[in-house]
């Protein structure tokens, strides 16, 4: 059920982070190891900050292990906040409108997991979404759903608040429903400034989430690594599964916890859902 | 904005149906003569009834006059009742979801046209779907949403009322949102059983729709005609734009007209929206 | 690198051959347990015989579990010879002229394994596939290449013979560019009538193969299996994998050994590649 | 039969260059007014020059006019030597690999026009391909095989003259083979320092062929022109057709003729096939 990543730091060769390493999210495509399902070949995306007014977003529907146009785009541009998802389809279809990461004029969103009960949940769900925001939803998703009510609960002002109220309000709606444990979640979002990932589920067996630590002591104990060569000592990596074996080089996100990464600097915050407000 | 083919009759190979004619759906898709636009080549889609409990679909994204899979499949099936639909996308994105003709069941429906202000109305539109249905909207298209709303007002069980009260809500909606003219359609919808076909516009300025006139008349003026010697004489074909130019073999269904096909008759009925009542 | 299927028998629904069985080819396509790799997601392929004067081919460049054309067109088309095939590219590109089966008037031919060295023998294959052949290879795999030796060493007439000849010629090919094992193989080949599967390696390590047994006795044995219900006397299959864990139900087909099926009947015949006779 | 954009001058947004002009390539690939065909709907490509070792390509089998990576990409790219070609096929599939621009180390390659009597000389001309290139050969199209006999004729060392004999050779081998009139050219290639155009036929009708005028004097002529105050002094474009109908701003490249750019400057010179030699 998909696998992701995202990066923030100096401008890096998106081929470098997303092919060079081990474990690298291509070969996740393929045979993730700690996914709910080891293929994640349902297409893939890639959402990057350049000089642009938006961030740029590739969508593909082919397997990411294969696919030509990814590896030679991604040889080809440097950006310093990069989000890049392989997909595990929960059965909504392949289509490129369904490929994360998700971008609203300069955020970008992505999703590992699900809303359980979604079918059932789904009218209640859309009709919550800000009446002005509805016709561009553009996908058939969980995931964009969910984007699309953490921006009605103020995404852009409010990032770790609004994904707060909009967990809360999916909870409550799927518990309406019947649905004992509505959401499963690790969540990447960002504005190319600050990065805030997620990592929760209602029932508390979240799916994996790994940050990277300080990247000049690893450095200087891995002077033969060719991708920490490569990394300035203010890159931060936010990963569904380590990128290799580099022992020390990743640390696990706790349950409920929500990391904030800003200038270099990353904390990590509890997390848990808002309890909703009568309107 | 699309252009569209729908059979009825003794069973004939679909291939014979989609690449014999002159001016056939394929050469339609490439270069329609009577369209809004020359070029229908943002997908396509195929349904056909044969013995199953449903109709088989095939969409595809590719236009139709290069695939070769639609020519292969239409090579190798025989119906007797087939819809085509070559799309000119009017905004939404060019994905399966996305292609016509859409499935409930056993009915199949396809639209030429367009909702005017369709991103305005939407919401509106979409929370009249009935809940049940809601959550089995597959794609993003007005086309679609029409089906929807039509299958809410009845479509299965008395078809002419249902689309004349899904036409009737979608103007009195587009109006309420400034809309003068909220509605282009030509639609075909059938179980299999009973086809109909509607010309309609809000502005009375609908586009193209012809019918087929009596096949055993035509067979004895045009003895040579290869696709005439395939077809029964209770054969009926409801198009976009005539499949060639012989001499009375179609006849324009009128403005403001649904065309009904059962057991080898058709009749044409004037068609109105309905005046939608307090619920 | 790939998984096949082939069926011969009354005409059966080709749904329930595809996703019936537990360990159906579409459970193969995401999680292979016999292959070389679990995943064979590079596209996929079907060949069926109909009414018509050659068989239908279908190609997709999706993976197979997520395909919704392959539901639904085999959910409507029923045949008494299918073959089916899922991809793991060994490097060529993922595009339908790759996928198999290949096909050339009425013959089908699908291939699991790989030419060892091709990129270094490709031009000496290439120039011995006969001139007149030659530009009709539609794509760039081995397999394909494969097929058109054959064609050219006699396939439509004596189709062990040719086969045996054709790989010879890989073999010996191999051998001049310094490839210790030029070729690993399982190959179905079939003109609707008879059918003609091979399981051979340079290294005498084949992938594997199995065949069917005895319908009838299973079907007493197993009373309540739903498609041994459907499957008629002289119903054979011969796939990569067993279909599922019935006991008895599927024998392995040895080294070195071709299996041809006509008129309900099974041989299994000892295969070795030609010596190559001074033209 | 395909139409194409060349540009070389300062690092421009490639979006600016495809999108924004009235008559632009994308506008061309649903509706040209000088090509063989008004539609270019069988895939496209782009090539352009960056950091990197070699040029990057993006290749879809999707129409041009509605693909939303390539609005995406183009958005965030720059570049100072960019070719963009769209598609319309003479008969081989449409998949990413018979896209152009076709690429060779630091070379790029677009074709616009064909091989009259391909499939009678395609093995001849196949054969002629150094050996050492013959299995880099990725797709079946003509454009490609061109590129290749350029390739081996040295096309990395003295351009013109290589095209000249694989032009010649070409021709030959199409007389050889019955062929009154074998080739039909405009073509385009690079390696990102010069920029050589050719156009060329057979028959002395050529698809016709353009390049721009000096920038600064239509800029002063035309100051409130957007793309014009976007280019620098010594930007160039030579394009299949104008990109607008600004007057002075193109000028037609004559028949059998060479456009060389190199260090802003261009010229023209005669073009004309070369008689071989006897190896």
């Amino acid at each position: 059920m998909c696998r992701w990543l995202a990066y923030t730091g100096s401008p890096l060769l998106i081929h470098d982070l997303l092919y060079k390493p081990t474990h690298s999210l291509i070969v996740q495509s393929l045979s993730s190891t700690m996914g709910a399902e080891p293929t994640n070949g349902d297409g893939f995306g890639l959402g990057w900050y350049g000089d642009g007014p938006t961030p740029g977003v590739f969508h593909s529907v082919e397997p990411a292990w294969n696919d030509r146009n990814l590896s030679e785009l991604s040889a080809q541009i440097r950006s310093s906040c990069v989000l890049a998802h392989v997909r595990a389809s929960t059965g909504s279809p392949v289509q490129q409108t369904n490929c994360h990461p998700f971008r609203r004029g300069r955020w970008l969103w992505m999703h590992n997991g699900m809303i359980n009960g979604f079918h059932e949940a789904k009218r209640d769900l859309a009709l919550a979404v800000d009446p002005s925001l509805y016709a561009d939803i553009e996908g058939t998703t969980d995931s964009e759903l969910f984007f699309f009510l953490a921006l009605t609960f103020g995404l852009e002002d409010d990032p770790t608040s609004a994904v707060s109220r909009a967990v809360g309000f999916i909870e409550e709606t799927g518990h309406r429903h019947g649905e004992p444990f509505p959401l499963q979640m690790t969540v990447a979002t960002t504005d190319g400034t600050s990065f805030y990932g997620f990592r929760y589920s209602s029932q508390g067996r979240s799916r994996s989430l790994f940050h990277s630590t300080d990247v000049s002591t690893l450095r200087q104990q891995y002077p033969d690594n060719a991708l920490l060569g490569e990394l300035s000592d203010d890159a931060r990596l936010v990963v569904s599964e380590p990128l290799g074996d580099l022992r020390g080089a990743w640390r696990e996100v706790p349950e409920a916890t929500c990391v904030v990464i800003r200038g270099g600097e990353e904390e990590l915050r509890p997390f848990a859902p808002a309890a909703l407000q009568p309107a």
